[in-house]
């Protein structure tokens, strides 16, 4: 019997890295992963990663052959193989990620956004099937966005298109840092980083008692603030409230771009279902143009959380493998 | 001989309202217009501009045969033939536009929104041809947006895309009040009117003469500003440098939605040159991520004022006919 084609589809993030094995059906066989920031030395991240994908392919029972590895990560480019100044990365500047890879392998090596390849997961595999023009944003470490028109992922005139929580939700000089040596951008705000301070600010201001005093900054994530605000921890669900309108505000913005059909939320946060959803859908509709209202969905991705990006990246390969046959 | 098929191409302004006749190579063979604010029945407004169209074509000539009417308006809607909802036209509400207009004529009739028209025009005829990736912003009593992405005009999936006049530059109750209802959009800084409402703002805030302080606000408009600028009167030239600072601040996101290859401005406000585009420049520079640094070019519509609009409108029209034929 012929050996079933596989992908590697590879999602890079700020914290982790997932790496999946994906058949043509979009079926996952194994998946692994390693961290992200425990690797200063991109050689030495990428050598690691490769290893591990090498191992985690011998467990797998069917017999499969590798045709190629998709990766997605924070400021992909598809065009260079690139990494470029990604803020929630370790590695700064311009990363030649696919070099570098290739260096390891003969077989295709695609980068692109992680952003824009959930967007992809989603059109092939979740609730933007069948849709033209929808939006997909991205919540984990930082912020990323990935936009469908006419039923095409847009990639810009540079592949740098969709890098909407690099956009100024405040501008000013008073406002928050952000990685990209930037001042207030949107994922200062709205990304579990920008969840957690502002539940620090919150904090600050109020005196209302809450078992999330009792956290540092480093020890605090998004699952906790989430788990304090199911219980009904009032700085939690301020924190929350405050991220979804910042969110709300910036769509109505992103409606005006491309009048999108929906827009998919993706990612650890959104996995807090109403804590964010609620307060986003209230704000964009409020800060809708006329014309926009009530028209817009806000969906929760219909893919599990990091499946999508696992997805949409190795789907790049099959792409690739379908254009040239 | 034959008849020499002519396009009417209408481009609806706040102000003014111009029509030209329009061969297929783009040719204006004559061009009239009327103040669109002088209507305040839609009805009224559609009757005379059919007569004068049918006049204005009587003068022609040549022996021409209009084909069709291509309609660029404020919010006008490709897929209904509707205006919704524009702020500065003087009929509110969702205005059946290419219906009242079809009961003057069998021949087809195409709505869109101006700012589009103004992008197919630039493509066609102007500075854009050969790019696939650009932005089109339409600088006239209110502010305008078309984006083309691979080469494709983006109508959305309501028909609605681009009108990033009405995202939000400040947000906040205290903000400047937009004729579409919310405060502190685009338009209410980025606009002819918008300089004239931050020229009154730094005329109260300040002592310095000027000869602008015995213009009322209704005789005040962008080209007396404009004129007072270049003779070199302070409050003019901060009215221009706090309308290209806004500007610039903004394309920065709109950078980060598409990655444009170039943005182009168009309309009265960018025949101000250096005194929108300098500070446009410099602070859209400024507030780029540094992935779009140096990359994006700004420049100026290579279509005469008011003609690509015109041009744009009746491009609708040779598209409609020749994907037919």
């Amino acid at each position: 019997m012929a050996k079933k084609e596989i992908v590697a589809g590879i999602d890079i993030g700020g914290t982790n890295t997932i790496f999946g094995f994906v058949d043509r059906s979009g079926t996952i066989l194994a998946e692994d992963r390693l961290r992200t920031n425990h690797y200063e030395e991109i050689e030495v991240y990428v050598a690691t990663l490769y290893e591990k994908i090498v191992v985690a392919s011998h467990k797998i029972r069917e017999d499969i052959n590798i045709i190629g590895f998709g990766i997605g990560a924070p400021m992909g480019n598809i065009n260079k193989g690139t990494i470029e100044h990604a803020a929630g990365l370790p590695w700064k500047g311009i990363v030649p990620l696919g070099e570098i890879f290739q260096r390891h392998t003969t077989l295709p090596v695609v980068v692109t956004n992680d952003a824009n390849a959930a967007a992809v997961g989603e059109m092939i595999y979740g609730g933007a099937r069948g849709m033209k023009n929808f939006v997909v944003i991205t919540l984990g470490t930082g912020l990323g966005s990935g936009f469908v028109i006419d039923g095409k992922l847009v990639y810009g005139h540079d592949g740098f298109a969709g890098e909407i929580g690099h956009t100024a939700i405040r501008p000013g000089p008073s406002n928050r840092d952000c990685g990209c040596g930037r001042k207030g951008c949107l994922e200062t705000y709205v990304s579990a980083t920008g969840l957690k301070r502002s539940l620090l600010k919150i904090m600050a201001d109020s005196i209302e008692p809450s078992e999330l005093r009792s956290y540092s900054f480093d020890e605090l994530d998004a699952e906790i603030i989430h788990n304090a605000a199911k219980k009904g921890d009032y700085l939690a669900k301020r924190a929350f409230e405050h991220t979804g309108r910042m969110l709300g505000f910036k769509l109505a913005d992103v409606v005006a771009h491309t009048n999108p059909e929906a827009i998919f939320l993706f990612g650890g946060l959104a996995l807090a279902k109403d804590l964010i959803f609620e307060p986003a859908q209230k704000y964009m509709e409020e800060n809708l143009l006329s014309i926009y209202k009530g028209k817009v969905k806000l969906l929760p991705s219909e893919l599990s959380t990091q499946n999508a990006a696992v997805l949409g990246a190795s789907s790049l390969i099959w792409t690739l493998k379908e254009s040239k046959s």
